[in-house]
């Protein structure tokens, strides 16, 4: 996810970010994707989101496509994909929008979904007409300016909104300089910046942008790159857009039209070549990627650029949202640390969000996890891979203890495939867990299931590679913190021995079927990881809750059955093993309070096991 | 102030708190105090309160007589006594309300007054009746039960209501039984639990309850304990109450009727006898003090009988308020650290409290000191006395360096008075800025007029003695704090040097016209006092916030002018010289933010007065 390293990232709009940006003199770029055709490519797409996001963008925008139902709750409409990018993915973004052959009410409409989404920026276009012959319509919308001027209109300033220009003239206008005019009144009628039309020559920018502000266009104008990557690529976007490639480009593609690899080489190095010259021109600040919903030339235009920073420093030790609501959200449960999309999902109903501290139980429910099958939940591997990474078939309780510990230490299972996810981690184990590795291998081999764990931190700076987040000049903190699956037995000489540690360590156990043990005071929450900033408030992200711990409780068995057990026929015998051990184990979590000692939950785990001896 | 050193003690009610205690076989006492007659007993009552409320009383409460106006604003009066002792003062406290003489609508509006004012506890009692005949009132208030009533059909629940029980009978009651059978219907009209008359005898007190018990009344009944303090105290008292001295204490007091002193010294002994007796009985769990408004006697007796309890552990590093809409405060700007009364005061009108966070600059406005002279504002010391610490006659600023110096050293003045408190601090040096003396001793030598200061602590345990506070188990966490009056000169220094401190200490520093120099960022608040404890939220009770930190410098400035200024004639040098800073002095906070390193605004001032050498 994104990883804005500024407060004001998660405070400013996006013509405000743009503007710090330009006169910190820092450079940045955006990417343009399109909405998938079916649920599995959304499930991709949402994956690049998150690794292209990785690299700093501004901002993302998704296109809007009037065939594809665009503004429908499927979830491959660009309102749900920029919904995703936004809540899921924390990214800026810029939902297109065209209005041509739609009425005011279905526009008015679109834009009220796109606000209660949490959508804050409109990319207002015409779109192509319906037929051949264009006539203007009566009342309805027959320019981008007119869906600029009801934005403005209906929604005040709530969006920022985005128009295009056409460096080398709308193919339809009457004339070059009769598209200007026609751009300067979207201007006027409330854009806020211009997103330019691909073009193959830096001059051609140029002359485009001088013009623009001869007529008194002064808003910032972001060239549009289209990194070429391969031929029929080219061909049909050309053809779409009725661009001219010009002859230069023709003589050295034709040849090579059949070796995308070459093509798409040479796409690189002339879109590095002209971004260059763009921006030492000193006239662009930022650009703007068609990516074709591609990752590797534009990741490479960007990263020989030096345009790709990944920073990483988090803001939090979680992935934040975007959506303007959770602006403030500064502390979440520790449970979801590796399913930061289900705890948005399951939240998004909140009107609130706990800002410096969780506060006690009155916090409003869960929502519940009604389809499992939702595609940001879902894993990302097929299930031939799953069942290769946790088993054919299962011979009992311990080829289960095996591929959490497989899953733990990367090496290969028995069959010779490393398990690199788990139901309730869909990626390989964190940096940070990596420090607990030997104490957690040793303990998952005797059944205690462990899938979520931190260890205990006494005031690091907080630029740490591994465990640092927030502002520099900071100090992090943690206590060590324990969560497993374990069976009755376990949890019934861990209860003795957890008696030995009663002022130091704070448990909750609990059931599928909800029988919850705990000592924790009043069902307060447990600030587990904490951070202290230069002329700043504390910050807690993450608490241990017993009230939450109920509801993830839920998620956390039923990942046994949803992406476990059904992977294998019913009445077969690995699926009943999944689910004995999903009727019959405790899922339990232990804080060590004392975070400047050393971590005593991996003593308490010692003497479990020696008391079961 | 009073020291709960339990979350509960500032979320239960009193009935909760009385039974938690009885349940967990936790002996307490409580204390009854009478309206002072003048502004300046008032002042001295209030000292009382939070000296005696350091011992850790359950509960004070305040006693009603109609002809003094009690209910009035007048700061003499029952009800603003209430209001300063649960407000300022953080006491749990029972104001006395009588009823007889009055209309519904008069005890109506005493009520809502005591309600609005955050009073949560009525002791209902009949009062005496206005002429020798007495007669009941048709519609009106005849007994103490028909308060009682009034009270839970007016306002249901809230408040808890305390009536009297007369171990002897009530002096105008029929008989015993009946008076008995009166304090079962008060009972049954909805009081929460019984204080008695004083009496003599821990075996009339023992009938008493037995009686109490057997007609079938079941709430806690506090024995009054009256020790006898004077001859001609004790003989007030029993004519207004009519009761009758036993003849063997008689015989004991008349010889040495006029030996203040062996009175006190026998009444003491006494009341710990009778204390011992009810207590080792098991059917009493708290003791009731009558005052009198005096200290020594019953602070001997609860000491001797170990129920006394200064417990140095606090719930947070300031004193708290027990109004129930601060119930949640635990947040505060340091500024006012030595002057918690005023912060109460200003901020009394706020309907809510910062909770976990101290939030930016959006928190409503202080109040304004409309008034100095207001009774809980004002210094204990008289004129004369202040006169003396602080100079008859200034010569130059240097002469006010001195006093400050004086009041950090505590040594005596150069005409041998020690200066034991300051116009921004009551009282002398906190033991906590004892630990910088040194350090402070020398830089208000040379004109840095140090008015608050905290050392950095990296994690000390939360029950260490001088820094410690909050629920044992835990640690807490200091940034270094120094905030000072000093010249234009030496801000001009100071501004070069902390260039070289940029990254690592914030300043704000500001002059009486409002002129703000800061390095903050954003007007955030920059949390300098945390704690972290075992299975709860972190907790950050004092922030240094650049927005209140604008309010506190009127107060700051105006202090000089009302509290020093004043003292001298008008045009007077010494009022001059005074005025003099007051005009063209800074006011200047200093944070390091580098908590675990060596505390390094001494450095920042070394450097200073280095660079103006």
């Amino acid at each position: 996810c994104s990883t804005p390293v500024l407060d004001a990232d998660r405070h400013e709009r996006l013509r405000e970010k743009m503007r710090r940006r330009q006169e910190a003199g820092d450079r940045w770029f955006s990417l343009e994707f399109f909405p998938p055709r079916t649920a599995n490519a959304a499930v991709n797409l949402i994956s690049r989101f998150d690794r292209m996001g990785a690299g700093g963008p501004l901002f993302i925008d998704v296109t809007w496509h009037p065939a594809g139902d665009p503004g429908s709750d499927k979830e491959t409409s660009s309102m749900i994909i920029a919904n995703t990018a936004v809540n899921y993915c924390g990214l800026e973004t810029i939902l297109h929008m065209t209005c041509c052959n739609q009425t005011k009410d279905d526009i008015t409409g679109h834009l009220q979904k796109a606000k209660r989404l949490g959508l804050k920026n409109i990319m207002a276009l015409r779109g192509d007409p319906a037929g051949e012959e264009w006539e203007d319509e009566v009342d309805g919308f027959n320019h981008a300016v007119d869906l600029v001027k009801h934005i403005r209109s209906e929604f005040d300033d709530y969006f920022d909104v985005c128009v295009a220009g056409y460096p080398k003239g709308h193919p339809e206008a009457e004339s070059y300089e009769s598209d200007l005019r026609h751009l300067k009144e979207k201007v006027f009628a409330g854009a806020d910046f211009i997103i330019t039309q691909l073009f193959f020559r830096p001059e051609t920018f140029f002359k485009f942008m001088k013009d623009c502000q001869a007529i008194g266009i002064t808003c910032p104008i972001i060239p549009g790159i289209f990194p070429i990557q391969g031929y029929h690529s080219l061909r049909q976007l050309v053809k779409l857009s009725k661009l001219e490639v010009p002859q230069e480009i023709k003589d050295v593609i034709e040849p090579m039209k059949d070796n995308d690899a070459a093509i798409r080489n040479y796409g690189v190095e002339l879109a590095v070549s002209m971004c260059r010259e763009l921006l030492d021109s000193g006239m662009v600040h930022g650009l703007h990627f068609y990516t074709l919903n591609r990752e590797v030339a534009t990741t490479e235009v960007l990263k020989r650029l030096g345009l790709w920073k990944e920073d990483p420093r988090r803001p939090l030790p979680w992935a934040v949202s975007a959506h303007p609501k959770r602006r403030v959200e500064d502390v979440r449960p520790i449970f979801w640390a590796s399913r930061p999309k289900s705890y948005i999902y399951r939240t998004q109903e909140w009107d609130d969000f706990p800002n410096g501290r969780w506060g006690n139980s009155s916090s409003p429910a869960f929502g519940e996890l009604k389809d499992y099958y939702l595609f940001y939940l879902k894993s990302k591997s097929p299930r031939e891979e799953l069942l290769k990474m946790w088993g054919e078939e299962l011979t009992g309780e311990e080829s289960v203890f095996e591929v959490f510990t497989c899953y733990i230490t990367g090496e290969p299972n028995r069959n010779g495939y490393r398990v690199t996810c788990m139901p309730w981690n869909d990626d390989p184990l964190a940096t940070e867990t990596n420090l607990l590795k030997d104490q957690l291998e040793k303990v998952n081999r005797r059944g205690i299931l462990t899938i979520n764990s931190q260890p205990n931190i006494n005031g690091k700076p907080s630029t740490d590679p591994i465990v640092g987040w927030g502002p520099s000049g900071g100090y992090v903190f943690q206590k060590a913190y324990l969560e497993f699956f374990t069976s009755s037995e376990i949890v019934t000489a861990l209860l003795k021995v957890l008696k030995k540690y009663e002022l130091r360590v704070n448990y909750h156990i609990v059931n599928v079927k909800g029988q919850n043990i705990t000592n924790a005071p009043d069902l307060q929450p447990n600030a587990v990881t904490w951070g202290i900033f230069p002329g700043r408030e504390i910050i807690q992200p993450t608490v241990v809750d017993p009230v939450s711990f109920l509801s993830w409780k839920d998620e956390a068995f039923a990942l046994w059955i949803e992406q476990w057990a059904k992977l294998y026929e019913e009445e077969s015998p690995s699926r009943m093993i999944i689910q004995y051990i999903h009727d019959n184990y405790y899922l339990v979590n232990l804080v060590d309070n004392d975070f400047p000692l050393e971590n005593c939950l991996w003593q308490v785990v010692d003497d479990t096991f020696e008391l079961l001896n």
